[in-house]
């Protein structure tokens, strides 16, 4: 989602575009039942680590990620920020946009829990398939997307401050974060983005065969992989929330 | 794709499964541009590292993976099978249905290349947005989506080899490859599979508003994330001609 120049516009089709990637994920996730050794504590019994199959997928992937770079754009954030290798490659000047001193606003820990907890049982099949390698690094990409979306929220709370800044120093000087929370909400869009996904999820996910038409509305929901009113419920419960949370947690520092 | 008994059913129903995993691939590489410096020789710079970041990506991603068990499930072939680190955790009794020696059959060297030359042209914008790490991570699971589609050949193979022996045995013990081939092509099926993946590429790789109604027919390429061509031509060029190829050499070895 790198952009030359972030604007309300650019800013919008980055995260329509990151619904796609997140109902892509999801339904990749869903390819696997549950694996739930991917996620016990100390399954893995690898000699000098102490965590779950997934925690040792993430943080070593991570830390290839980071040497080749991945981090040097802002808009990604790291489940493990804790003694991630630095960049080796040459360094791209990507625009620096965020005010000074938020780049260190990271709520994956947050994220990482919510999605093991409450997500994954609501759309995933119980069982085991010995794949949990394969679960890991969906797993991976999935919670990715949704850290990205959820952080964008720095790059949304920026561009709108300086769209009016007028209308958000009073409340940032005031700590008001009832108040900037106000300002950051419209329920008219919040209801849009949740449909919109829900008709994603229904299209993206749907079992295509060369005779079927194209309908929607013949209510079988078993020819979906992912059941649509999970991205509707991801997107309600916590991307909106919690994207929301992260542009309060930047604009509070954003006179810093 | 793991399936505790292999038929001709579930071998089809996985097949179908991974064109679906392949679209979404395309779909999320072509999020990012050409990004050449991902696949240049020795942009990197890596202190005792020779080779492109994508080689770097891929290389330590496996090592990752193969340590956290994704190779013992015969249906991943890694790129980089030299040097692959074993496995750490506890083994899973996956269902050993390929034939002694035929693990080692892997063509993802020709794969990476066809890649990298063939298709990326055909379906990523010309550009640098410096984002390297990411696209890497997206070219590697679509590499092991493309991998991971033409190995299954060699449960393909197995599952006919066992349903009529006897029309498999004389050719191989005659080493006739022309008449193998033969016996595996079914002109209808394949032109139905192309068909079926540029379908679902359109239905995938759709722009979604909550307005527009969902005719696949009115030649608006535009809105098209990847040109559904680019789909089928991926099938029609080397998915079903090299899924056949492994096919062939799988069955060659079959009576060792």
């Amino acid at each position: 989602m790198a952009k030359a120049e972030y604007t309300l516009d650019s800013v919008r089709g980055a995260l329509i575009r990151e619904e796609d990637t997140i109902i892509y994920g999801l339904i990749e996730r869903a390819k696997f039942p549950t694996n739930s050794q991917t996620y016990t504590h100390n399954y893995t019994g690898i000699p000098g680590f102490s965590g779950s199959l997934l925690h040792f997928v993430v943080i070593n992937t991570e830390a290839v990620q980071a040497k080749a770079g991945r981090y040097k754009n802002l808009e990604e954030n790291p489940f493990f920020p804790e003694n991630l290798p630095p960049s080796l490659v040459t360094s791209y000047p990507f625009t620096q946009f965020l005010h000074a001193g938020t780049a260190s606003i990271n709520i994956n820990k947050s994220i990482w829990k919510l999605y093991i907890h409450e997500l994954l049982p609501l759309f995933v099949a119980s069982g085991d398939d010995g794949n949990y390698a394969q679960t890991a690094a969906s797993d991976l990409s999935l919670l990715q997307a949704i850290s990205r979306r959820i952080h964008y929220g720095k790059f949304v709370a920026e561009v709108k401050f300086r769209e009016s800044p007028q209308d958000y120093e009073p409340l940032i000087r005031a700590k008001d974060t009832e108040g900037l929370m106000k300002l950051l909400t419209f329920e008219s869009v919040e209801e849009m983005v949740r449909k919109r996904v829900e008709k994603k999820a229904m299209l993206y996910g749907k079992d295509v065969t060369l005779n079927n038409d194209d309908d929607d509305n013949d209510g079988n929901i078993k020819k979906y992989k992912v059941d649509p009113s999970v991205a509707s419920t991801l997107y309600k419960k916590w991307l909106i929330p919690l994207t929301k949370d992260v542009q309060v947690e930047y604009l509070l520092n954003r006179l810093d």
